[in-house]
């Protein structure tokens, strides 16, 4: 129900993902009738791994994360994270409130042993080709060094169990390359990093600065939410710019218009390398279940991308393998919470 | 003498300046014979408006900044800035090693009266074909919301007299637009600039986002150091990304290749529209004198801007009205130093 368009970008997204991924099954979380007038209006009301599950309230974009957490107990969002909670499904993909998504989700499901704080985690492209790994992207606007030390660990372990990279680089984004370079925070998780690069843990690069994002210098960025936040905003607004400059010039006179036309071929091979859609799913990293943030303005090209991240994250077992990895890797601090359990019964789902 | 190139880059660019520009005159400070050689490369050794000002030593790219402030007494940029200092130049533009060329200014010129901390501000350009200021971009990577207050000051002033707009928008940078959202330090930032607001001080937008510095939706922006160096190289690296990703696509066929020949007039002005080069030259703002920091790695042409930008400034009279301005709005801390006539002394020079 989520995001600026709500079921008429999330259906037909669900539509092409079932159709493109045979193993995959969908639950569809939200108004019976709405949902199922969408589904006939595409002619997959009968869809065999489609199924609707009703859900009669909706979370807006404003409602106060008390709201979504306590008083809305039947919203889409709450019912959908459930279905996480309960095994019945194996990740959520909201395009929703990210406030919201990220309280009910703590809430419901908790987070992973040894994580205090879970992060929102996004890959950007790079110049070799690959993806960089970035996070977090804003559910933590004030960190301390151990929160970015867990963000390091949780991100090493997605990008291990879906990239099948045994040992992902860790940049920690600074304004310097030298050690002596950034603020307090920074400079003590660089000490915390360093050391689990020397028992073998990580693989810490040492600092990246904003360059080296795009660059690839490393398979993950690790940043406080306010930093990853504006970048990750500044260029998307970067990237906007550019297509309009790009896009006026060639409207400029005939010529450029003739020139645009017979090199069609080459502007829509870099328009579809940069559009952002194809990035579009960000996990929320360190709970005890798989949920996944869409953009809210996307279309349902980029809905289906962040379908399909959460689906590759389940199909790689990354729950379990996080979960694994930040019990060998973490100094233990909440054993007693009884969650050891949880992340296998996730994974079973 | 700074910078990645040196006088091959700093003299053609400063022959080319004053070429274009028949009021302005040039102090080259420098290695005597290094700077005469170009000089006379570019058959430019009598113009009238250049003049040599030996200085033999160098502040070296990796000089711990305690050799730059008082071991090389005769390094170029010290000499330069004591220039400023005397009043023998209006403003000082070195390519050289930023933490140097902060430290060494503050310890020459000192900060303005109502300023703890100078702040490094640059231009970004913006969809609305404007300018965007924004500071700090990393000379302070630990603010507090009075540091923060004062950038957002001495901008304005900056703006108001190089723009000539009495009233420029200020933005704090922040997660999100409404109030509840960021850190502490930036919530208590925006009560300070909002009491300002109402006392008709600043004209303070309120909160922006990292897509705003972009879309240009106000004059200033305003950052800790920390969020805006690393902002400002992300966005130098992505734009580097988007520069070789269209140039492998217009280069991957015949057919793109002749579509992109005829559309040249178009690329080449995108190309002349998106050049980093043309907002380079960083004000080192707060301080008793004006100082430009051109990037190091730049070209004639980015090192020509940073001049025209430091002769801008001079002659907009920017130091006399930043000075002017925070005299009249900030709460005064270090009358007693006896620092009320340093700006007009400097910009009389």
């Amino acid at each position: 129900m989520g995001g600026d368009h709500g079921p008429s970008v999330t259906v037909p997204a669900a539509i092409a993902f079932v159709n493109a991924e045979p193993e995959a099954a969908l639950l569809l979380v939200g108004r019976e009738e709405v949902i199922a007038a969408e589904l006939a209006r595409h002619k997959a009301q009968n869809h065999p791994r489609l199924s609707i599950v009703n859900a009669t309230e909706v979370v807006a974009m404003d409602d106060p994360l008390e709201v979504a957490m306590r008083k809305k107990k039947d919203s889409s969002m709450r019912v959908a994270i459930s279905l996480v909670k309960d095994g019945q499904a194996a990740a959520c993909v909201s395009a929703g409130n990210t406030g919201a998504l990220m309280a009910v989700s703590r809430y419901l499901l908790k987070t992973l042993p040894g994580v205090d704080r879970p992060a929102i985690c996004t890959i950007l492209p790079n110049q070799k080709g690959g993806p960089t790994y970035m996070l977090d992207l804003g559910a933590n606007v004030d960190c301390e060094p151990q929160h970015l030390h867990q963000f390091a660990l949780s991100g090493s372990a997605l990008v291990a169990a879906v990239e099948e990279k045994p040992r992902p680089t860790v940049g920690l984004l600074n304004v310097g390359e030298e050690d002596i370079k950034g603020n307090d925070v920074v400079k003590q998780t660089a000490v915390l990093l360093r050391a689990d690069h020397e028992k073998g843990l990580l693989n810490f690069h040492g600092n990246v600065e904003g360059n080296d994002i795009y660059q690839g210098t490393t398979d993950i960025v690790v940043c406080d939410g306010f930093v990853g936040n504006v970048v990750l905003k500044a260029s998307e607004g970067l990237g906007r710019f550019v297509k309009n400059a790009l896009t006026a010039e060639f409207k400029s006179s005939p010529l450029n218009m003739l020139g645009a036309f017979i090199a069609r071929g080459a502007i829509r091979s870099f328009s579809r390398r940069m559009n952002p859609s194809q990035y579009n799913g960000a996990s929320l990293l360190g709970l005890r279940g798989l949920v996944f943030k869409s953009h809210g303005g996307e279309n349902a090209y980029g809905f289906e991308c962040a379908i399909r991240r959460a689906f590759e994250a389940a199909r790689h077992d990354v729950l379990a393998r996080i979960s694994t990895t930040i019990g060998q890797w973490m100094p233990q601090q909440d054993n007693d919470t009884g969650a050891a359990s949880r992340p296998d019964q996730k994974t079973t789902a």
